[in-house]
């Protein structure tokens, strides 16, 4: 990176302690204190004025830590910005970041569907729409830098976080996860690619264990996203993983955050730490004997801000630097990237003369696009013909569950809502979203709608089964609302710190579901939840639902896409992003894996999930025929792939092309399939759609046995279908020439390119 | 290596077949066809006569591939060699090679403990006087390799193999791994160490899947016990692992078996397959496209001999030598080293003029090692006061479970009654091996024992729970046996194949046990399994039973063992080699976990094992105490620590004392907890002992960043107690001075010697 002349005379001009404010961030709070609510442990003690007497990086949270009006923090954020200017010595602004994830983590502000449902909708553009949309919103508020989006590939569902991840395929990350940061940096809104990296491998799902992975997984798994997000996306700022892999802390792996991030992906922006991780080097992680040494390995690294508060780059790391054990150039490289971010948005400059005086953080525009892809998101598992339940005058509908009327059930953990508001009890959630219930009978006023709970989300209270029971028995369907509460560390089903040894559904809603079922009445069963549980028994069970309809957090227009779902007005089309699991005990697992991953004759361990990757069905029928692709294509170059879909059903829908291809041989072991490409194609009855796909061979790249990514000759098997497993037109390629070792350039192309005709 | 003259005059006098037929087994049975019951699919065609036209390398499993009686087997075995001589143009006799991990796997020959048991023991000398006694057996019976230890470090309890394997710690692997390839080499039977490497890592437990694993990792876990056995042990065999190590099957690595056994160990013996790995290269890992290019990456990796049969090493690799895809060179040194180790074996001068003609394979030498063993193996988990029962005259006992009465539940999964006559049904066992009943029959002849199964080892079948209960009620106390059966491919609960996803105890026996203490008599419940289970119900539950013994599948003598722990006449000593799962979805864990690898605040997923690595109970009690150890000690030296053990209970009984380190702070994450040293030690009442423990610092070496293996400067806690979390005396050292790089010589020293003085 070259600084600007600007940004260097800066520097020059900096004393230590002014240069090593700006390598951290405060969590102010409203009345000035310091919070930090994620860890009560590391909650730092100085206050906000002391802390900002020589400036300041970051400020953490402004309007995400508690329920605050977003104009009067304006004000107060405009004031602070100021103050910062004129009354500090250096004069420089703060960047304001956020968490982003389902929308901006602010009081009144929209809440989106979260990650795991963008992948369901397998659609990237409108992910951008939603990104620019975030994006714009926390630019009105003066943020300048968001949390988001989480690249971590889904590897074990019983981590917490899986809720926060979009697929448990690179690609479906990489691709829709950089939709996300070219939205948001559309907007001018920083995007920050968490976690950087191998987060989601932690030992048994466990939040922050050890990453058992070799530098293959890493390269080919967990790190494209990353690459995508950088070259293509042009991402301006990285987090750390809190993990370590293989023994290595990540937030002090230099290998991982300069060798491989600046040295070899050219990335020239900001590396934050994941909150109180440098810290963490010491207390978590043992690599460092004390905040000095903590504060030396992360700088070192290429760990450039620390966040969310200053424990180590500040008074150990100036003892650090006085005392020679750091070298003032590492922090001169840290500022002067801080500095060149703050150049980039225009902080140099700004006055902050202005705050905002009104603000809709939730406008019908938000709404659009939250409907849109809430509807996109649902996936419908099974269908014994119990949907659409139409719309009947007089239909009878129990409406059962612990979710059925939780408006929370529809947000994912790092919602507002589920992220800070349920710590403060009382507050108003300062938006509308109406719950499954509300939305159904808004969704089917001519219907009979009785209620009842049944049972709690967790815990093993049954006291309420008899009544639902009875509800169910006079009812001519039911809809059960099932799943989790997501919520923080032990707060909630799933969520950051709330990690499962077990995937069956939390307390006794299974049982509660299979005593429904037993009255006879067809029932319905929809799962929000911000992980795939262990549906085996409802998907073939001898006490299977009707229909199971799977919806991922799909945040404040969810319940209607649900209830529209279920009436008949929506046509599902989400596509599952990750595999449904058949337990606890078989995992990790993931559909990219070799043969001797999967079922085998020597194993009595089955690990077949319940239904795979890419599955999803819909109220019309979709036949994909004809796959056609080169013979032949150089290693390195592209090939086309043609397939020819159509609904032959009755209804206008949309169907998530899926092409996907497998390796048959390979000089490392390769998986049984790969998702290639895909393509979100709306076809009305009786309508086809010819999809040719360009796709780079490089999308078929692997690190080799030298340690390099390659394409290697052989032949390839392509195949379209309803999911992963599903060959419903295939045919093959040959890849032929010298084996192609991979360029930079060649990563920009590894994007498969689509054209759809329909007719 | 370098070959003798003589080996080099008969290389160059070989044909390619006949060098060919030299690195191949072949899989005789009695009638000269071809079996192979492992693979069906696998089964070679080649009828035998036509496979040693040219001379052949191995025999598989003569004697142990059906019940056959050892002295005629043996007449057609002299016989056949002396045809190998005198009749194929090489005149060569065949190495044959046995399994005998838990003895001879032979009809009529001792069956020992399970390894699992071994390490429950912890008593090296006493493994290798059995390893003395069953190469013994062996070579009478003309048998020259076995196809043990296996040195797998337990990783994942889902695993079927897990019977097979010592220890969740590599340096009691290591240690009694390595006793067992001196006591077997001392018979001059060479020992093959299984399974190079890392396959105990397999992804959830499932046999031959992927292995998640980092340099790192392998470097510190899993390759440990095989240098030693190497280096220490001097190993003359090496058997590949099936699995693939992050995209690299190890049948195909240069680098593991050439590079680092060869060239940086030093190993100069010969490198065998596991049972059709090579042509899993092409069928299971895809990493080549045909037999002939399966064998020709395992030939350049270093892989000498394919086992059991010559799919790949025969035809195909002859055409690719002769079409010059593969170098005759690469062939040679194989055969090289396959005729040197015949050379050492006695083989090029021995002339099998005198087959035996009687012969004993269980004597009571036999017998007597297989009885200490198991008598040391027994862990006592839980004693609420009912143990041991004492031998009252007239004392009622209900002995129930479907492991009470079945002597197959005593031995492990590759003994030759659970691996091979269990699909020869009819077949007498050829050998005592008295069932838990029987032997408490012997053990209490003044008690009145009364006996019902309950319910099967699987299945649901609860009919006989009533009538077990019902005898359990008219008892003074109940013995409920239950666990695993152990066998191969779905036959059984445990063993090779038969992994698992729940690590409930198999079919309804948990239901038996606690419907009998429901009854309100004492119950003592023996586990005889081949992995650990989640027993967390039985050891703190509402429906506990009164006392809790663990025997991993103990052997003929097992039976015996068990009885003289209930009666009292044995005080148990046997601690936990792993820990005790929490459940399924908490794996994988282990005891050698950084930080976070444990329960934290940060994940409600809490891994804590029901009991920890090394715990064990006794019907005496001790006291550790006076931990001391040099204050410093320089990085690559040895440091003392010496404690005091006392006896403090009634009963002459055993002690493991075990020596736990954590270093406290490294430059890559370290264990929360780490076994140093280990002792038994027998103390009569009152008594106590000193014991000296010389700790190389290098038992402390890790890879470190630059990856090389290094001890670190740094403060080193010590404890010794009753297991791995219990600090009943605690000290720390300062290891000082620059950090030292382990060198070869290091190795050889890394084990902890200990000197005892009892007073």
């Amino acid at each position: 990176m070259t600084a600007s002349a600007r940004v260097e005379a800066i520097l020059a001009d900096l004393t230590l302690d002014e240069k090593l404010a700006q390598l951290v961030g405060y969590w102010v709070d409203q009345g000035g204190e310091v919070v930090a609510p994620m860890a009560g442990e590391m909650v730092a003690s100085t206050r906000y004025e002391d802390a900002t007497t020589h400036g300041i990086g970051h400020l953490t949270r402004v309007y995400g830590t508690r329920p605050v009006d977003p104009v009067e923090r304006a004000a107060w954020l405009w004031n602070e910005q100021r103050r910062l200017r004129t009354q500090t010595r250096p004069g420089i602004p703060a960047i304001v970041h956020e968490e982003c994830l389902t929308g901006l983590a602010a009081w009144k502000a929209a809440t989106f569907p979260t990650p795991l449902a963008w992948g369901a909708a397998f659609d990237p553009d409108l992910v951008a729409e939603m990104g620019r949309a975030i994006g714009a919103s926390m630019r009105q508020l003066g943020i300048h830098q968001g949390l988001a989006p989480v690249l971590d590939v889904i590897r074990d569902p019983r981590w917490g976080r899986v809720d926060e991840c979009i697929a448990e395929d690179p690609y479906v990350v990489g691709t829709i996860g950089t939709a996300y940061v070219r939205g948001l940096q559309d907007a001018g809104v920083h995007a920050t690619l968490k976690h950087f990296v191998g987060y989601s491998a932690s030992q048994a799902g466990r939040n922050h264990a050890p990453v058992h992975a070799g530098p293959r997984e890493i390269a080919d798994v967990f790190l494209p996203p990353f690459e995508m997000a950088v070259r293509d996306g042009g991402a301006r700022s990285v987090m750390n993983s809190y993990t370590d892999l293989d023994g290595i802390p990540v937030a002090s792996s230099r290998e991982l955050l300069t060798g491989l991030l600046r040295e070899t992906w050219g990335f020239d922006g900001v590396v934050v730490s994941d909150y109180f991780s440098v810290a963490f080097l010491q207390t978590m992680h043992g690599v460092a004997g004390d905040l000095g040494e903590a504060a030396a390995l992360a700088l070192a690294a290429g760990l450039d801000v620390e966040l969310p508060t200053g424990d180590a780059f500040t008074a150990p790391l100036a003892a650090a630097v006085r005392d020679g054990r750091v070298d003032i150039a590492l922090v001169d490289t840290a500022v002067r990237r801080v500095l060149t971010q703050k150049e980039e948005l225009g902080l140099l400059d700004e006055t902050f003369e202005t705050a905002p005086t009104s603000i809709d953080l939730d406008t019908p525009a938000h709404r659009d696009i939250a409907r849109r892809l809430a509807e996109e998101s649902v996936v419908l598992l099974t269908n014994h013909g119990a949907l659409p339940l139409g719309d009947e005058d007089g239909m009878r509908i129990a409406v059962v569950g612990p979710n059925a009327d939780a408006a929370e059930a529809l947000m994912g953990c790092y919602s507002f809502a589920n992220h800070v508001l349920a710590h403060h009890p009382g507050h108003a959630l300062g938006f509308e979203i109406p719950s499954v219930l509300a939305a159904l009978r808004d969704e089917m006023p001519r219907a009979g709608i009785t209620v009842r709970a049944g049972c709690d989300a967790t815990g093993d209270d049954r006291c309420g089964f008899p009544d639902a029971v009875r509800a169910a028995g006079s009812a001519d369907a039911v809809v059960v609302v099932v799943g989790d509460r997501a919520g923080l560390f032990g707060r909630g089903t799933v969520g950051e710190g709330n990690d499962v040894e077990s995937l069956d559904l939390p307390g006794v809603q299974r049982e509660l579901v299979e005593a429904l079922v037993t009255t006879g009445t067809p029932v319905v069963m929809v799962v929000l939840s911000g992980r795939p549980y262990a549906l085996d028994w409802a998907v073939d069970g001898p006490l299977r639902p009707a229909a199971v309809v799977q919806a991922f957090f799909p945040g404040e227009e969810g319940g209607a896409a649900i209830a529209g779902v279920l009436s008949g007005r929506v046509v599902p089309s989400g596509r599952l992003p990750v595999s449904l699991p058949r337990s606890a005990g078989a995992q990790p697992y993931s559909y990219l894996h070799p043969r001797l991953g999967g079922a085998s004759e020597i194993t009595s361990a089955d690990s077949t999930p319940t239904l795979p990757f890419g599955y999803g069905l819909s109220y019309t029928t979709f036949v994909r025929s004809g796959l056609r692709a080169d013979a032949v294509v150089d290693a390195g170059a592209s090939f086309t792939a043609s397939v020819t879909v159509a609904n032959t059903g009755t209804r206008t829908a949309d169907d998530v092309v899926q092409l996907y291809g497998r390796d048959v041989v390979g000089s490392v072991a390769r998986p049984v399939a790969q998702l290639l490409a895909y393509q979100r194609v709306t076809l009305a009855p009786g309508e086809s759609a010819v999809v040719d796909f360009v796709v780079p061979t490089t999308r078929l790249a692997f690190t080799g046995r030298g340690g390099a990514r390659i394409v290697e000759p052989g032949t390839v098997e392509l195949w379209v279908g309803g999911s992963c497993v599903d060959r419903e037109t295939e045919t093959s390629l040959e890849i032929v020439g010298a084996v192609h070792p991979v360029t930079a350039s060649d990563e920009r192309l590894a994007r498969a390119t689509v054209r759809t005709a329909v007719g």
